[in-house]
């Protein structure tokens, strides 16, 4: 008998109709003999309506208060989802985040999960209930609602399984699984069936929406065994995100993700002195712009030195601002900035042990007549920024050459 | 400074202009210097909306999950009015039932409260916040989430005043306050200004519909000052309810309440054996029908005797086939039934020392050729059972002999 943390997203619980179907998988789940925990988000649309209907009230809304507001989303959910289920002859309960004491800090609206109670969930699975739990939710010390920001849903549940020590996780969405790249850019990718924590985090973090970095990142500190899985059809088998020491056969590059929200900018000719990188990155961090990549290079001339990093590209203007004054200030030569370029990696666990894979990229790259603007490694990947206009080239002829269609 | 609660019902709040509006008003008030506790609805129609919901999802909806799906209403509003206050400059701030400790017993549905702990809203009150408390709902000592049954936000408002000991308890109402009868039926109905709990209690059970019998008997009990009054206009007086002992000028009658759902039975010609009484109200009680006025008298034939009850006119038909299988049980000679009549009911502190105030009711009734079915008194109320085609004469004419309409 296992324990399973199973997660249904907004759309799989959009309607009356589609928490029927969902409580009909679980019953069926459930009859296995399994016990189950499972962890729901709001009705989608319905965080979407609230926060519109907060801001005809107030300009900037009370983060306390949006919290207290959002998180009756997933209390209706709960409810709703419990008497499907009952309703089927399939025994369970509901309880908010506070009830079963999913502890945060007091950052609302992006509250980080510092420990979770499974003392009351345990003894209504031992009765033999299934355990509905309210996702993207938890309490602080003093008892306020927080809301766990961006990916908190898969968070919830992850962080339910390592509490629990469940023997997996299940994120159900509307994808079959991680793929090798982007469908939607090379037909040809292909659902990996296992691929490792590290290789998931570097792939969601370097521009795959399968799922959030954080739930990743808590998976793979408490080892919680991960399945991404789809919740449109029968029996799916989705991909296993586990232990790089659980996967047998490891591949030599597991996929290729790209980010289109980056835009480069370089300050170019910087008298080449100590505390220049800290004195520029030093403004883009007050402005709070996240930097990306970094790249620091000798200049043509002696003595001078370029610098480039990449950031989000919704703060390519502020930043260019901050480098134009800057550009003055240090007596460098000019500022180059480019909005119109994507970030294409290879990410692999295999790298390690293989030398070599990055000048097959970049000669494939070449060969295709892409050039290369900023080049970044870690152990088992391998970004380039590249013109955006060559983004669907780069991943096909990529994808090709290291045989990602084949298993 | 003075500690008031004040509580705005669901279509007070029925919308975000209104909330605003109820803000607005909040906000005034406070400006007054006042520290101010404010006790909130669902949005007018949500429950409803949920309710439904619930329904197309589970037959016979778990108690359980309906209190945890029912009482997001309360909390979306109380987020939203919040952050109206905010938005207008009034610092505020928004508890749950739980946060607040409102404790309950176990009785989905329609718990009773048993505790407040008035501390979390007193260290609020004293950083100069308002204070928006969800009615409507408590938590009980498990943690599991109760709502309060009918009438529960007033209920909850009274219970937050007593805990408080507030100087006031003020019901926001879609009325100008307790009048001497339903200005519906009589025009020239006047608003008292000051009315006791007992009457109220009595008119509140007589058919009022203005305030739930719970709430005043809990302010009763706990001498919480009661006000009701409209939010439809500025600077509304209303009515306060009050210890009789506060009342300086009693009136003779305070009002008129009637009640439309009734229905009468009678069991014409029981042998007159003792346990008659019970074995009657025995049967109707199994059957979870509630009896309100009950009258045993003499029969024409010795041995003999009558007896009526009255009964709530949903429970009509089930009692009437009781009655029909006792009457042969017992061999009585017929049963009669009637659920065209209603009651009307005289209310007045001053019957205490007045002998002769039902006397003058019923020579008012026979001048108007009103058959007096059934008559059932109290301390402080008189109360008559006819034909339903008597009712707004019954009222008029009872309301102008005893001068209502006057100060």
């Amino acid at each position: 008998m296992a324990l399973i943390v199973q997660k249904y997203g907004g759309t799989s619980v959009a309607s009356a109709e589609r928490i029927r179907a969902v409580a009909q998988k679980i019953k069926a789940f459930k009859e296995t003999g399994d016990q189950l925990v499972v962890s729901v988000s709001a009705m989608s649309g319905e965080t979407n309506r609230m926060t519109a209907l907060a801001q005809t009230i107030q300009d900037t809304p009370s983060l306390r208060e949006m919290d207290v507001l959002l998180t009756t989303g997933e209390q209706v959910t709960i409810a709703l989802l419990t008497m499907a289920l009952q309703q089927l002859g399939c025994d369970a309960i509901s309880y908010t985040g506070a009830q079963v004491r999913i502890m945060t800090d007091s950052e609302h609206g992006k509250a980080r999960i510092k420990s979770i109670d499974d003392h009351r969930i345990r003894q209504s699975l031992t009765q033999g209930k299934v355990v509905v739990v309210a996702g993207f939710q938890g309490v602080d010390e003093d008892g306020h609602i927080t809301t766990l920001g961006r990916g908190g849903s898969d968070t919830t549940a992850v962080a339910l399984a390592a509490a629990l020590k469940a023997d997996e996780c299940q994120i159900y969405t509307d994808v079959d699984g991680v793929f090798t790249t982007d469908p939607r850019i090379e037909p040809n990718a292909r659902k990996m069936n296992v691929v490792s924590y590290e290789e998931m985090l570097e792939m969601a973090s370097l521009g795959s929406k399968v799922l959030q970095i954080r739930s990743v990142e808590f998976a793979s500190k408490y080892k919680v065994p991960l399945r991404v899985l789809s919740s449109l059809i029968d029996n799916p088998v989705g991909t296993l995100i586990t232990n790089e020491e659980n996967i047998v056969e490891q591949a030599l590059i597991s996929g290729i993700a790209h980010n289109k929200d980056e835009a480069k900018l370089s300050l170019i000719g910087v008298p080449d002195e100590p505390g220049i990188a800290f004195k520029i990155l030093g403004l883009i961090s007050i402005a709070n712009i996240e930097v990306d990549m970094i790249v620091q290079s000798v200049s043509a001339r002696e003595g001078l030195t370029n610098f480039a990093f990449t950031v989000h590209r919704n703060d390519f203007k502020t930043a260019s601002k901050i480098l134009d004054r800057l550009c003055q200030e240090l007596g460098a030569m000019i500022v180059q900035s480019d909005d119109k370029v994507v970030k294409v990696s290879l990410v692999g666990i295999g790298m390690r042990s293989h030398a070599g894979i990055a000048t097959q990229m970049f000669e494939v790259l070449h060969n295709e007549g892409i050039n290369i603007q900023m080049i970044s490694t870690s152990e088992i990947k391998i970004s380039v920024v590249i013109d955006e206009k060559y983004l669907e080239l780069a991943v096909r002829s990529l994808h090709a050459v290291f045989e990602l269609d084949k298993e």
